[in-house]
């Protein structure tokens, strides 16, 4: 299960150069004092459990591919120690409505199935959930926009060991377990068979991660990767598979990763138990949504002369269940007119590997595939001339299934799945263009929400929270009765 | 191929009895005069193609089933003339990039391959295009919300015969076409192969609608019918499937059934041949819709003085690509709070057949199955105390990734897949509530847009065209540069 370097001259990105990383002084009184780590990622609850998104700047910075340094971790408690002696006889069983009930391990993995490699972009439900924060807080902690990473996975198509498994008539979910222990229990989440059936769907059972023994803040040694899912769904530490005909009862099955109906407040929600246990409100799909990463918070632009000059907008994009990011729009006149932005996908490009390319040990398996299963990149010049006289930017994706980026947010009370157009503000100061970002990940002051909300700005009026000329006035004229 | 009539008992709703129809004298002069048809449909087209709704009220009316008579349609040309005795000995390719090319008959399909009988809800991409023709004509004609409609359709798994025909490596689109001779050719379309293929996508090659022969108007003898998809990629008249590794080129491929980015004009359109043959813009999954039915348009509801009066709120939703909605929100004040509506998903009750259990000649085979074909209805009460104080009702569906309808309308050139809150406004007139749905399908007058546009407002100005008390100045008060 050695990493092994791969080789220049391929068609697709490789992983970017990661730096040497140690045990953090930080995390040495934790039970997670056994996990190197990258100083710069934001902890987002505290020193443990270990939550953490990279800085924007930094995550776009590194490109398609995220190194596991800068990668994004949700961790709900201590990470499991496994050791690197121990990878290959980690035990994890398939059982429940299959023909063939098995405990098997790593070494079998590899050994007995077809292996592959592809990239898959994770994002976490909570993303961007600190907007939902501003808003009205959640029963969830403050990530910004950087709840998202992409690595290149190595392992075995779910769909595969299922087969063999041979599941039995009325079989209609697929249970994952994982070894840590949590004041709740274990982790334990379903998604349906059918998805993990689906080649389409491309779900794995991963050993590797960039090439490279998974860390342990992302399942050392086995864990599943759920492309167009919501992260919550990728089991860590993988211990058990289970047929079934039924979702999981787990706790945090019912109480995580779940967008309950807009009205359910914080008070409410602990009166609404059959809510929590509805499968109509579980999150399995990402729905499509985007960011801005430049300019960055506080980017300033000295505003020249040339009517020529312009500033170039760059982002990512990102839609669920496969589906692909089809058209990027930006507006500077909060959605009257919309101009149409570049998209670049550069998970296009393992497309192009040859019929037998392998890297890290599993071939290049994405030829067939029309699905998308990562992120992509959008950018659009903008005449500093248009900018100065904008009083903010806005932009929204759409995916091939026409969903496009809701205007306002559908606040819940987890805060999650939050995809409204991201916002910037324009502040032209002097002969400078200053922008602003909606929120700063975790307790981290600045950005337009806490701004408006400081200026005593009702957020969702509707128009962002900017004050309204006659919001004590009724906004709309009542039409008279006739 | 004789329709056999299903005996009462079942968990799951039956076609309803379709009243006698005729030849329609409007159609004798037509190349359609074989063709018996109801005359309470609405033609959209003038006389000829044949482009009909049902009236709104009668679709809802009919239930979870559409009979034949009030089942929408839309045809691009004259229908072909198939006579029943002809129907078995109808003949359709399969070639292409597949091991084994074959012609077929109907009678092939029927002897060599698995039947199966399940319902289906078609939506034409159309639907509630009228809404976009108020706020800009479209390149296309007026469709109210009435459609689509849903069938019991038996057939055979095109993914049975795709695997039989083997598709070879490098496959990843289906082509179909169709009988029909129209100005530009045959129509042709095409979707990816990993969905005909996908059990759970549910793909039919279809003979019988409601337990009898395809009417002319749906493509007798056989049809391909695409669960979750626009309706204009369920190839009617099917003569050949062609399997290749790139989509269709057909002229109606190309420049039928596209979402175009919202800035380009039809003056625009003319000049950007690129983006029509884009792939990324082309329709194949439905979006979240919904309408309301009840009350109709022009309703009148009397006031009455008991707290406890009520008035029903119902209608319709679906969503594509198999999701399910998952809920339906309705507001009273233009967005600022919801009220969670009841949903019924008729097509659950086919998930209660016995295993082995058949319907007009097929297995009804939906028990291993968790995707969704078919609408759903919804309902709501309300008390009237409340209504008689709004100024009006919208609604919004959300499916279950997670994609919600959203406020405002994304305007196309072809005005597809329009899905922004369905509203009705509320008029008091003395001691009774009249209820104003958005537009009348066609030509037909009537609708607040239409009022609001005679009235001079703005159907853009994110307010539904209602007049702000500042319309004329800014909306918003700008900022003072710092």
């Amino acid at each position: 299960v050695n990493g092994t370097v791969a080789e220049k001259g391929r068609p697709y990105p490789l992983p970017p150069r990661a730096r040497q990383i140690h045990v953090l002084p930080e995390d040495l009184k934790t039970p997670d004092n056994h996990v190197e780590r990258d100083p710069r990622l934001i902890r987002l609850t505290g020193i443990h459990p270990f939550n953490v998104e990279a800085p924007l700047s930094d995550l776009y910075d590194e490109g398609f591919i995220t190194s596991k340094n800068l990668h994004y971790v949700r961790n709900h408690g201590p990470v499991p120690r496994v050791e690197d002696s121990e990878v290959l006889n980690w035990e994890f069983t398939m059982e429940g409505m299959v023909e063939n009930p098995r405990s098997m391990t790593v070494r079998d993995l590899i050994r007995d199935y077809d292996q592959v490699t592809y990239p898959v972009t994770l994002v976490c439900a909570g993303n961007r959930r600190k907007e939902q924060n501003m808003v009205r807080k959640s029963k969830g902690f403050s990530w910004g926009a950087a709840g998202l990473s992409t690595a290149l996975w190595t392992g075995v198509s779910l769909a595969d060991l299922l087969v063999r498994a041979g599941p039995k008539r009325g079989a209609k979910y697929v249970l994952m377990e994982g070894a840590d222990k949590l004041p709740n229990g274990s982790y334990e989440t379903s998604i349906r068979l059918s998805w993990a059936m689906d080649p389409e769907r491309g779900v794995l059972a991963a050993y590797k991660m960039n090439g490279e023994v998974l860390h342990p803040d992302h399942g050392k040694p086995l864990r599943i990767v759920i492309p167009g899912q919501i992260g919550g769904r990728s089991i860590k530490w993988l211990k058990r598979i289970v047929v079934s005909s039924e979702p999981s009862v787990n706790w945090y099955h019912h109480n995580d990763n779940r967008v309950l109906p807009t009205m359910i407040t914080p008070e409410a929600s602990v009166n609404v138990p059959e809510m929590w246990k509805d499968e109509r409100y579980a999150i399995y799909d990402l729905n499509a949504n985007s960011a801005i990463c430049y300019p960055a918070h506080d980017e300033k632009v000295p505003l020249s002369d040339g009517p020529d000059n312009t500033y170039k907008f760059r982002g990512y994009a990102y839609a669920g269940g496969g589906r692909r990011v089809t058209r990027m729009e930006v507006t500077l006149d909060q959605g009257k007119t919309w101009r149409l932005a570049n998209i670049t996908y550069p998970e296009d490009r393992y497309r192009l590997a040859s019929d037998n390319d392998t890297l890290f040990g599993g071939r290049v398996d994405v030829s067939g595939r029309l699905a998308c299963f990562c992120w992509c990149f959008w950018d659009l010049d903008v005449p500093l001339a248009q900018l100065q006289d904008a009083k903010d930017v806005m932009i929204r994706a759409m995916d091939d299934s026409m969903n496009v980026q809701p205007r306002d947010m559908y606040w819940s009370v987890l805060g999650m799945m939050n995809n409204p157009w991201y916002r910037i503000v324009i502040h032209r100061e002097a002969n400078t263009l200053r922008f602003e970002h909606p929120t700063q990940p975790a307790l981290i002051p600045g950005g337009w929400m806490e701004r408006v909300k400081k200026e005593g700005g009702n957020l969702t009026n509707g128009f962002w929270g900017e004050k309204m000329s006659n919001e004590d006035e009724p906004a709309v004229e009542k039409e008279p009765a006739k």
